[in-house]
């Protein structure tokens, strides 16, 4: 990464193996004022917090083909967004506070307008997140991805004191879950979502089916910073509450979840609708409405769920209780 | 990014759109032995060291069409030292010490093998480099990549002290700059290779082609370690020498180098023999035998050049040169 955006690859009078500096150089300008951060040429760089004994902590993740859904609709505009949440999200459920961000674009042929409109989402949510977007490759890789194809993949780390990192370990039976509204889909299922799509069993309604993934940055560092007693949380991803919830709780705690302290919401209905998947698998593929889970001593679920946007207890924490049952 | 390295995507039964999920559980057991750190569940840690005034610092970076050249060839075991080079190599650039590396490995169909081939060959390039493997991301992306297709990303962080951070701002007329060879043609001008290859003008030959791109790493914290009057250094990438140096350098001081010091090795002169590429537009595309240049302070050249294998004054630092010359 450098400070100046790059853009990977080769240089000089090649553009007939596939390699347009024009463009490049086209996007290179136009993202600049973008990235922020950069205290050099080569590496980019952001001052850390002064801390008593800090933990770095780092997460990488994609969009997986809601990409190919966003291309196929036209609407790339929320996948920045899409792409900095599911990273960030990760980092927040042990705690650490994101303090950058990198991008990886890979495309086929550069098209200026589409990195840049990329790179802009992915600035946007940066800022939304509170992490600085140091830098990013843009690498044009034309043998590799068809012209109008394109991979995205982010990179995100921050740092968390020690001694306040969530996690299992911190976990007692009966503590209780806060669930928070997830804004759809996310950005897990769909392979399964273009299935049905090609179907004719969905209909392919961005409205409903490209919602950028809501950030929980805000909402947990409020949480934590107003000295809630949060134990460790879900970011619920591929798998659902079924496979990510598990990874918020110890050996031998379960979670029991009550079905009707949440609404699946519009697109986890449209899904269901569809008859095509039962409501198991759908718990397996999607978030059915609870974006992130937070796990948290019952005295700390009154504040928690005032000072998370439509937080509210949805289960609880069980001795006997195996995985997660949602009853 | 999990502990235990998630694969993306989507769950159930539903290999029918594409994803495999045995396979994608057989490659995450297989490799899970390969990532370090991870102190939770959501995303992985590492202790920070105790600093002064730390700035984190991070890269990202691909192989670019590198990885078409080795599918093609069948070869892909250097391709993790390739992508944990380019992402440390910018790293020390600054002076900072590489921590952790991530991946993000992209493929169009699961293939646990060399899934596993390639996460091991980035975790033996993790240990070279110092660094902890903390965890990736393996995205099946069944519509967006060939069945055999794959795209890799990496992501290193690493720290450094403000008072110690490494850059043009340090370089003065007079310092010296010491060259490191490379190991090859490390990961770009692969375009032009492939190009040139199709034209049946240059053989393809794996042990010229395909050597793993050298880690400087180790060089520059012995020097830094060391105590060496290190200025900055530049990593020699896409652009070669005339467009990386320079971003090594104040405004105002050029690069004068002697071309009988250093040795351009068989990669590049098997380039040169192709007589297809003049030997301006060579020096622009590939390293032509120097990966790394540190720009030492005088007095210090001679401990550097000890400290470094292979490495050797190769030129100055000028008022009144402009950018890079060659002489």
């Amino acid at each position: 990464m450098r400070q100046r955006r790059s853009v990977m690859g080769e240089r000089l009078s090649y553009r007939d193996a596939g390699v347009d500096l024009d463009a490049a150089s086209n996007h290179t300008e136009r993202i600049a004022n973008l990235v922020s951060g950069g205290v050099t040429g080569f590496a980019a760089g952001v001052p850390l917090p002064p801390m008593r004994d800090p933990l770095l902590i780092s997460s990488t993740d994609g969009v997986g083909t809601k990409l190919l859904l966003a291309q196929e609709l036209g609407l790339l505009d929320g996948l920045g967004q899409d792409l900095v949440a599911m990273c960030v999200n990760d980092l927040v459920c042990v705690g650490a506070r994101p303090l950058v961000f990198l991008d990886y674009l890979a495309v086929g042929k550069l098209d200026p307008d589409v990195s840049a409109e990329l790179v802009a989402s992915i600035a946007g949510a940066c800022a939304l997140a509170g992490c600085a977007l140091v830098g990013g490759e843009t690498a044009e890789l034309p043998g590799l991805y068809a012209p109008h194809h394109f991979d995205l993949a982010g990179f995100a780390s921050g740092v968390v004191e020690r001694d306040e990192l969530l996690g299992p370990e911190r976990v007692a039976d009966g503590d209780l879950i806060v669930g928070i509204p997830s804004s759809g889909l996310h950005s897990n299922g769909y392979s399964l979502v273009r299935k049905l799509i090609s179907e004719r069993s969905l209909v392919p309604d961005p409205g409903l089916l490209l919602e950028p993934t809501r950030i929980y940055v805000g909402d947990m560092l409020a949480a934590l910073e107003g000295g809630v007693p949060v134990r460790s949380a879900a970011h619920i991803t591929g798998g659902g509450l079924p496979e990510n919830l598990p990874r918020a709780l110890p050996e031998g705690l379960g979670a029991r979840l009550d079905r009707t302290t949440w609404d699946l919401g519009d697109a986890a209905r449209a899904i269901l609708a569809t008859g095509r998947v039962d409501e198991q698998e759908a718990f397996r593929t999607f978030n059915m409405g609870l974006g992130m889970c937070i796990v948290v001593a019952p005295e700390g679920a009154e504040q928690l769920t005032a000072l998370v946007d439509g937080g509210r207890v949805v289960g609880e924490v069980r001795t006997g209780a195996t995985g997660v049952e949602v009853v």
